[in-house]
């Protein structure tokens, strides 16, 4: 079940997702994103899997949006959905139990798409970042309202508004996780939760986890539809140009005057 | 003031009421949830009750629904509304404060009505469980919504996923619970709490919690109607079955396959 | 740009707010709220200023409201709106980062105040009061939304049913306050919170700050509709007299049969 960036394995009832796109630290472009997506729904579509887990290959989670892709997004020969906004689609309505062993960066997506994940193990190595007002952009992915829910709705701000690393202790204390393992034990500990689950009967994982879902959905969405027109105004405004221009250069952006 | 399945005690400005049913570790029959319900309205009811302490008689808080009276509910020889339903009206509105002195065991609905209390004491001897899953079922009580809005959505998907027991200082560091006392010394703690908010006006009490109690009724009853689907569909199907044959029969229940 | 009763300080892309009337401990008074949404305003509305940093001068950061002005509401000889009511309105639309240092006592609005502002920093020697209660009153500025959702429900309604000073180590447990410092370093540590913050884009903090309040909004506005229907209830009652004589006289209000 692998795919050109993702790999999949559906095995004893958990679904093991590993992004795959190792020479870009798991960095999302359209086609890791449609992957992703896919092997989601494979997972969710197998009445045989219970519960999922997700990682990252070769020792990173995910370093985010590509943004060498982000200015000349790729063409689609069809007329299917693409990137980001359905794979949000997807994992913020995915009903069954998600697990992520976040290794290596999570920045930017790869910080927010575990705000919809139901448990977070980080390795003792991993960092998180939200680097978005420093690329002069905004929270995505619901993440203006998951953040603060997880969080607490100061801590959010202050994650937000710098671009700090967030080491994994400090995730854990922050509960963006729900704790800390050393790397090699990361995936072990992602998978015997899994297994506690997978013992459990789908019918009502899967009720529990509607229910669950059910209390933010109308926030998520309309989390989304303003992150949505914030990110449309931010997107080629002065400081993006900047921060893209900085990010080619390979030095810090300069946002005096902005 | 003592019934059936509950002892009720008014002295200086508060009430302690007693869950007692020790023959079934307070488990709920409609009988008590009918006492139960009767004492918080009698306590709200009294003037002179300024705050309200819930505990459990003789070393258990509540082992949750009675399974034994959950396939045969008992008729009721008249047309007023009785157990489960018009007991989470009561104490999802009881707009006086409530203290729980949690010893024992808190299972299923014994820790889910900890959720609609303003203040929670646990025995350090004491642990909680949320069983829903592992009997086939669903969160029941508000539990989807509060329980995500006291220890956090992750926290909560976790708890719920499994049958695990939560300890005393577990049900703090989630903020289930707000402090563990030795056994012995959880009530008095619990009733020296109800003594200094008794120091204060009825009047102020009832309408600050009333302005907290409004920020979650909306979210509150939707949680309530769509767990109350949920569960209509979890009942009596396979994995139910299944967790009840195997809690007569005395083994673990086997949800392979479902 | 200092006022009456605040004092304002811009400079390097930061505004530094200081209330001051240190004869009262930074109490409001209309003229007070009415300073200060001045300070702030000014400062939303001046594009070099990308944070602010608010605190009290005098080894307080606010008493509260000003109980000797609050049965004898100063009259007005112009038609704008002053006092409470438009600087909460100032307050928690205000869409640049907004750091707190706290300083010294935090009581009533000088605690509420800081459920709308990012980053709460705490000195060693404050302390915080929610005295609405033993007021014979009820939580204001959003207070009975704001305070659960930065607590928890069950801590926020602890905090609110007595009338308990809550130190340093216990606001930040709670996470009423993001950082404690020796009170010699609390206004350097916010200032370098604020320099790193001013080192980002403007519109994206602002679009990014917009996004987190948008989240709350509704549920802001209805709470201040149910907190002032409560208080307009509550003010002039029994218990609201006797606790302002008490105040008069110098002595422990007395609510037994209230």
């Amino acid at each position: 079940m692998n795919r050109n960036t993702v790999l999949a394995e559906h095995r004893d009832g958990i679904a093991l997702i590993t992004m795959n796109r190792p020479e870009k630290r798991n960095a999302f472009n359209d086609q890791q994103y449609d992957d992703l997506r896919a092997a989601l729904t494979d997972a969710r579509d197998d009445d045989a899997i219970k519960a999922v887990v997700l990682t990252g290959a070769s020792g990173a989670f995910s370093g985010g949006q590509d943004l060498s892709e982000m200015v000349t997004q790729r063409s689609h020969d069809d007329d299917q959905p693409h990137g980001f906004v359905p794979f949000i689609d997807c994992l913020s309505t995915f009903d069954k139990p998600l697990i992520a062993a976040v290794n290596g960066v999570g920045v930017g997506i790869g910080l927010t798409m575990l705000l919809h994940c139901d448990i977070v193990y980080i390795a003792r190595s991993a960092r998180l970042r939200a680097p978005f007002v420093s690329l002069g952009l905004v929270p995505e992915a619901a993440s203006s309202y998951l953040l603060q829910a997880i969080v607490g709705p100061q801590r959010a701000a202050d994650l937000l508004y710098t671009n700090a690393w967030i080491d994994a202790d400090r995730a854990v204390a922050l509960r963006l996780a729900a704790g800390v393992y050393d790397d090699a034990d990361l995936l072990p500990a992602a998978m015997r939760k899994a297994e506690e689950i997978a013992e459990q009967p789908l019918a009502s994982l899967r009720r529990t986890k509607q229910t669950l879902l059910a209390v933010h959905a109308d926030a998520v969405t309309a989390a989304r539809r303003r992150e949505d027109a914030a990110m449309a105004a931010a997107i080629g405004g002065p400081a993006n140009i900047e921060a893209i221009r900085a990010f080619r250069e390979k030095r810090a952006p300069d946002f005096r005057g902005m």
